[in-house]
């Protein structure tokens, strides 16, 4: 279906929304009154530049507060919606968007505001002007769709439709299934957004807290399958008033819109087994294949690995990279590049196929990524994810394939008798977690769920020294891949991102790494005390805790035990072991560990 | 009486907190649980400090989730109680802060609950220790304080008593009156906490928008005259979780803490006629005695006020400094210093008794301002506002004494004729803008409140090119005196703040200052079709306002006509005129000035 964005969107002057819209791709704009009110270019300019731009004016939105009131009142509203109809004549469009009087209707009687509509109606209709009637959420009389529609239907004119926005019908609850009554004529206009489920007054929600579909808890599969169900034709428009969006680049912000209608549209076409606008099927991953390190020079990385109990498993035949393996958790150290500070760069999942992923994620508009390949190498697929991180899919064989392009390690399956310790790290990469800046947190939301097929887990607020973290795991139903995403508030700089490595016994591994000379974090002897009186420990297990500086959790599924190595510039690892049916992440002992771990901004890309 | 604030309003580890109280003049601290445990010093480390710091442990808080459950459950709980006990016991403090159930409460039954309450104190008292149990707004079974209240004196034990907190009973709306049916003797302790009023769910309202107390719109002046009238004469102690404050620097949000005490004090004691912790009496300003700007070379300032009709009024005797006068609006034009760039650096008030303003504002925290002055010249009181411009105060004598050190201008009254074209402007200060960073916003509204006198009008979001920009009018009743705040995200730069100046007629201020050379700031035609929609002005009205690029406002009130001169660095002037009642600021032309201002940081301080 062809694709729309409402210009409020979008930060920046009318001209330079745009031309942003136009680089993303999307097919047309609804232009908000207000942007072309405060641009020095003429309608008649505007009009030129989306013609050359290949953008059509799908909406010139919105004229308010027209019916339900006096007839004194009425005329001037006329006298005001004429002199708008001139402005889309000069813009050369030819849909209005009209709310539902929210702020001037004094006139409760559907008889008066039937006929108001059909007589702005008429006027319209003189100048070949449609008249696209949506109920906002907080309009004064009218805020249902279904009273829109049935006041569309009373007044009867052939240039008077209705315009479905979802969040004012989902917002109040309504129940969307009733779009499939509506004639398709009449729906005259679409509007997409969705949002998080908060209790906050229905005008802040909409003005502060929309998101991109796909962002939010909203059913748009839902809502939309219902539109196109009813045969509504026209476009997917976006209208997201967002504080973030307009604060931030306007360019990345198209971008991001569209793909969030790439995979709506998808979504809804899945569900309802439609064959337009498909893609590739959604690769849900079945595990991690590797997390890559890069940095100038990395031998602190290398040496906090062997402590931790990682083999050495060869250097690329090629490339100054090298690979370090504990069991299935692989790092992959990454050198080849001038810029000091070791940084997580990328991540690798393991998928049924590979390609499919690949195409998929450059379907919903993810930049592909560039790695140099040499002859008779394995060649693997890669987005570049919101945060800068690079995702690569691999299925098992292409895996195997890459692996082998490494020489010189230690074989994977003796390596747990080949020190005179015999405590080879058997392990599995439990879970990655990314600091993500607060302007990019909804967008890898998205991509975290139409790229990469994981689900949002709760969001929590973990207390810091510098004020509440907000966390959101994206996991797979089983617990495979796990992302864990830190939002970075603006004032805060960049933290550390790290890798947790899941492994059968973790207080042997943090003996062993001691003994290796690996000092964990320092944690406060109070901890102790107060783990002492939140769970009643077994007095030597506690004291083996305090002595290594791990970390214990439980809950009434099972317990965690934990603990972290130090920061080395951007990149941090944390051991994790789960007990029985835990499935947390310790987020009671974040704050202990956010006061311990130093605050430093981290190199990044 | 004595002050007190919860170690969790402040960013930072414990130590760094402690040591910005004690700084910013606390007499004690409630500190929180989760603070000391993420502290590296032992509880007996942290008794030493607060002991040389002068700071009195009054509070160590919470102990959660104890009561209303079965006997194993109450059993683990008491185990977990004695233990917090003990850090008590190190830390010297012997008052806990219990906080009703709202976790694992199971039993809703009050005798069991009382009993287990009871039990409780029973422990603590074998230990010297007394328990303040607190009514959480989202307590399972209890959430009222007359619940927690009656809870207590069915457990009937000498030191189990209750904790008063403002935002669990002001966020539910319960009335507070009936605080002074309780036994002052069962008053521990007094939580103080302001907020906005908003719909949000309790926990996220209390989690991220608390505020100090005359920041927000609970009425904490009555809170706290009935709480002292029940007898209580503990510490006032502030309990504040807010993003803001925690993100930003220690000191200087433990010194905004302790100023909203001590305005709270003042007022609550001035409402009830009561003689302790009275501050000198707040004086109303009448007007505004001038507005200073000042920069290396101002020639640029200097000339677009000259443009603008105003009359050079003179050079001061001994400094670097010049006057500007256009009626009663007076600009002075400071040259003495060494940082390029106009700004906006002063502001005087005039009032009744400028000692005694200027000693309220002292008494109630702000830091004073050194202004050099020579032998025989006024001396003018002021104090350092939040956002750094300096605030000084003159009643009428004053003001005339200061002026008369300015020779070599116009005389004031001879003005208006003394100019070929008889065009002298006559006007008044109406308003100033003043861009606050998002993080000192709370405590520049607590300043103008309670050092200036100023009230607070609704806020507005006006939206502009960047996104929604917060703003707030601070004003005398009457009008004199206004400020205008727009709140600065994190994200943005700080744009220039602004002088309105009222006159007569603000067209003929517009052409004579065209004809002096001034090219005012450029509104797009469009603003003027849409003016024209709006309003259906007088075509010749209309024409002469886009040609000279004068913008229009019209309420139910009466019309509001203004412009805008090109920002100099960080300041503009904005000219304005008022017909019949209007009272407003031209909001709805805020998003066209904003597009058509360049958007670049302004130099500040």
């Amino acid at each position: 279906m062809r694709t729309s964005i409402a210009t409020v969107c979008l930060s920046g002057g009318l001209v330079e929304k745009l031309h942003a819209c136009a680089e993303a791709g999307f097919d047309g704009v609804e232009i908000m009154d207000a942007d072309l009110v405060a641009a020095f270019e003429s309608p008649e300019e505007i009009r030129a530049l989306c013609a050359r731009l290949g953008l059509s004016i799908d909406m010139y939105q919105p004229l308010r507060d027209v019916e339900g009131v006096d007839e004194l009142a009425f005329a001037d509203n006329l006298r005001r919606a004429e002199a708008k109809f001139d402005v889309m004549e000069r813009l050369g469009t030819d849909l209005m968007l009209l709310c539902s009087n929210a702020g001037t209707a004094t006139v409760d009687d559907e008889s008066v505001a039937a006929r108001q509509l059909g007589e702005l109606a008429d006027r319209a209709a003189r100048r070949g002007i449609r008249i696209a009637y949506e109920a906002l959420a907080w309009g004064r009389y009218v805020n249902d769709y279904r009273d829109a529609w049935r006041l569309v239907q009373r007044a009867d004119r052939p240039n008077l439709g209705v315009c479905l926005d979802s969040f004012h019908v989902l917002s109040r609850g309504h129940d969307p299934s009733g779009i499939e009554k509506m004639d398709p004529a009449k729906l005259f206009f679409l509007q997409l957004a969705d949002a998080p489920e908060l209790q906050l007054d229905l005008l802040s929600w909409s003005r502060h807290h929309r998101l991109f579909p796909g962002e939010g808890e909203f059913d748009l599969v839902g809502f939309l399958g219902h539109t196109i169900r009813a045969g509504y034709t026209g476009p997917l428009s976006l209208e997201v008033f967002n504080d973030t969006f307009r604060q931030t680049d306007v360019n990345r912000t198209a971008q991001h819109a569209l793909r969030s209608l790439n995979w709506l549209s998808d979504r809804t076409a899945a569900e309802n087994g439609w064959t337009t606008d498909r893609l590739d099927a959604s690769q849900d991953p079945t595990g991690v294949d590797f997390v890559e390190i890069a940095g100038e020079d990395l031998s602190a990385i290398e040496q906090q690995l062997d402590q931790l109990g990682f083999a050495f498993a060869g250097r690329h035949r090629s490339k100054a990279v090298r690979l370090w393996r504990a069991g299935d958790a692989r790092i992959i150290v990454n050198e080849q590049t001038p810029r000091p500070g070791a940084r997580l760069r990328g991540l690798g999942l393991l998928v049924g196929d590979a390609e499919a992923a690949a195409r998929r994620g450059q379907g919903i508009g993810a930049p592909s990524v560039f790695r140099r390949t040499s002859a008779g190498e394995q060649h693997l697929s890669a987005v570049a994810a919101p945060d800068g991180i690079e995702v690569y899919w691999a299925d098992a064989a292409i895996s195997r394939s890459w692996q082998g392009e490494f020489d010189g390690g230690y074989p994977a399956v003796e390596r747990a008798s080949d020190r005179p310790e015999g405590d080879g790290l058997r392990g599995r990469i439990d879970h990655i977690n990314i600091a993500t800046p607060w302007q990019h947190y909804d967008e890898a939301v998205l991509f975290n769920t139409s790229v990469l097929g994981l689900d949002p887990e709760a969001v929590t607020e973990l207390p810091g020294p510098r004020g509440l973290v907000r966390s959101q795991v994206m996991r797979t139903a089983d617990g495979a891949v796990r992302l864990a995403m830190n939002l970075v508030p603006p004032t805060a700089p960049l933290p550390a991102r790290h890798i947790a490595v899941r492994v059968d016994d973790a207080l042997s591994v943090a003996r062993h790494a001691r003994a290796r000379g690996l000092r964990l974090l320092p944690i406060p002897s109070n901890y102790y005390d107060d783990l002492e009186a939140r769970f009643g420990l077994d007095p030597d297990f506690l004291s083996e805790l305090a002595d290594l500086g791990v970390l214990y959790d439980r809950d009434a599924t099972g317990a965690f035990i934990h603990f972290y190595a130090p920061t080395i510039d951007g990149v941090f690892f944390e051991i994790v072991q789960r007990i029985d049916g835990y499935d947390g992440y310790g987020a009671s002992n974040a704050p202990v560990r956010l006061a311990a771990q130093p605050l430093t901004a981290a190199p990044q890309g």
